[in-house]
């Protein structure tokens, strides 16, 4: 089964190291792993016109895919990166079993109150909002309830674990825990 | 045409309010809107569950339009709202129109400069990395290269403006500009 490994690697000084290891591991699992960046890209003239070939390239990447694995530990803030999203929202889109991961444990109502320094309170209705009036979704869940449900509605798990600062976009303990889960289910289908 | 209207005006203190506004100027174009926060959801016990139910009725709303607008302002940080951005890969893997719109002006490089102080520098092989080794996207585009791109495969627009800082996600003439151009692109077809 072909997975698609979707997440801010690409981003990394060592992404190409990083995508190699999680493509070793995906193989030893006995998936065939595709993620962005596998495919060169033209280099055009124009910025736009770069970046529009290389979202191309991933869309098709992910068409051939009939799963997806999304690292959404939080990027540059206190949330998944927007890129990875909007492919996990792609191949739920398409029924496909999706699993994601997260190098951060706290849940997203934990990392909202930090965000807003402890200054959650819940409005006359109940709801936990911040002190700039924004409601604060507290679901026990690890991003915003459309990814935990989306995953959780294709029958895949939201794996979460705290890893050391300086290891997380490294550290490939929970994406390994996510092949463990998407094997076993594979077998566990075939066999029936 | 069905359009779902995506966006993080459901965490205002005002959503229902802006939520109706936006869905009364979708009407006045000819289109019949959907929002997230259109359908009740049944309060459970467990806070997950309740969350998950609120996944589903979205992704069903979802599946019920035909073509997204999706608010992709910057929501507490530098990126769009998570959840609108699942929405948004959503609907792209399902073919539709797409159209997003974000109430600030600055593209995701420029965003990404303030985010780091400015300290963003070419590295051996001419990318861009902040101070922590990320590479930074330099495309002239609004958000990550997977959002415009996304949207621009499916002839859609990413309309940005400028607007004062308390009407961030109030203002909507941005979003009024994609029903304008949904509109045209609408009669375009009709007309053939």
């Amino acid at each position: 089964m072909k997975v698609y490994l979707a997440g801010p690697e690409v981003f990394l000084p060592n992404a190409r190291e990083v995508l190699d290891a999680k493509i070793a591991l995906a193989r030893r699992y006995g998936f065939t792993p595709v993620s962005p960046g596998d495919l060169e890209v033209t280099a055009y003239e124009f910025k736009r016109a770069h970046g529009l070939a290389i979202s191309a390239v991933n869309e098709k990447l992910m068409l051939s895919a009939e799963m997806i694995i999304a690292n959404l530990t939080p990027f540059r803030g206190i949330a998944a990166d927007v890129g990875t999203v909007y492919e996990l929202g792609f191949m739920c889109a398409r029924g496909c079993p999706a699993y994601g991961f997260s190098n951060v444990a706290k849940t997203h109502f934990e990392r909202l109150k930090g965000y807003y320094g402890g200054a959650v309170h819940p409005d006359a209705q109940g709801r936990p909002r911040g002190p700039d009036g924004l409601a604060v979704e507290d679901f026990d869940m690890a991003d915003n309830l459309m990814l935990d449900g989306g995953i959780e509605a294709r029958g895949g798990a939201l794996v979460t674990r705290e890893v050391a600062g300086d290891r997380l976009f490294l550290d490939l303990g929970a994406f390994e825990e996510c092949l463990v889960l998407a094997a076993r289910r594979l077998l566990a289908s075939t066999a029936r």
